[in-house]
């Protein structure tokens, strides 16, 4: 998400006077039933039929989340670009390539 | 999140040969799973308390749904600027500025 | 869970002094962290090999659902045999056995 | 949940030949599910508001967990008594009564 369209999405709360409901906890609550609705695309079927039937819904779903992870975000003080770097290099320490290579396992099984 | 960044994502991704573990499906969960971490930076306390005491924490779960929705998206074939923009088309035509104004209510009862 | 083992639940609460922070949102909260990590145990993994594997966590992680479940009610003035009795009678008018005999669909699909 | 409802919610799953699509991950994540939609229940309200506005809802949804809840059991082989009083046990140990009266932080905090 650029910043163009972060600010589109603040720009749409602002024009509803939504700031005031939209407080951290309100939205992690918000992102977690909407990853539970983009879950729900995915019930009772493998990922290339939930694919096949359900992608509008899908690519719908995920934008909520995306959504809310933007306004959590800015409602926090939080640079998007910046803490998926953070979390990027932290990962990195933890998951090593030479030892995480080909492994679904957790860091402290590695 | 630019191209760029996005980029980074999947190359880490490749780094560790993790695609094959990558389908939708199990990112979608992974993306739940995450959300509820991030949920629990704000159990039992309020918004400003949560804020004070895990930021980092809030930074780092909030970095993780993130990066599983870049995931996601980019194994459905889906372009996150894209599907922003569409559900923020679509959320303007359900949340008419004039009604939605100061209000909480579900597009259905407004 | 016979009237018995709720009241271990609610016996357990009352002794730590807890019922000031188990109000029904806060408990929502909750239980949907929990259910967040009893998928965990289920991630990149099949049914069977998560069982194999975690059977002991699943065990702890479904337990939590229960109890937060359980609090939930109590805090709520429900009780747990007539709201899962009635939600049965509901789902058998949405799915009649004729209708939905091996079917996954929805009931908006039959 | 006394041993005659369990059997209901299995009898009502047989009825319908649903046993095929109730392997535990699939379960796990229907859960998940309907946690979320227990959620949405509290979303941007407070509980009081809440429970006088969606109190049908909210069992439910509440209802629709423990069912599922039940019939996870019921694919891994669970006993929910003992998997609740074994959890209660646990706690018990985790959050001594003379170290978490009234305190909300988590157990590693005491």
């Amino acid at each position: 998400m650029d910043k163009e369209l972060i600010q589109k999405i603040v720009q749409f709360r602002n024009d509803r006077d939504w700031a005031k409901f939209h407080n951290p906890k309100d939205l992690a609550i918000s992102l977690s039933i909407e990853a539970g609705e983009l879950l729900e695309c995915f019930q009772w079927s493998s990922s290339e039929e939930s694919l096949e039937l359900r992608r509008e819904k899908i690519a719908e779903e995920l934008a909520d989340v995306l959504i809310y992870g933007c306004l959590l975000a800015e409602a926090s003080g939080l640079d998007i670009e910046e803490i998926i770097q953070a979390k990027l290099d932290l990962n990195a320490a933890k998951y090593p390539v030479e030892k995480a290579f080909g492994r679904k396992d957790k860091y402290d099984r590695l």
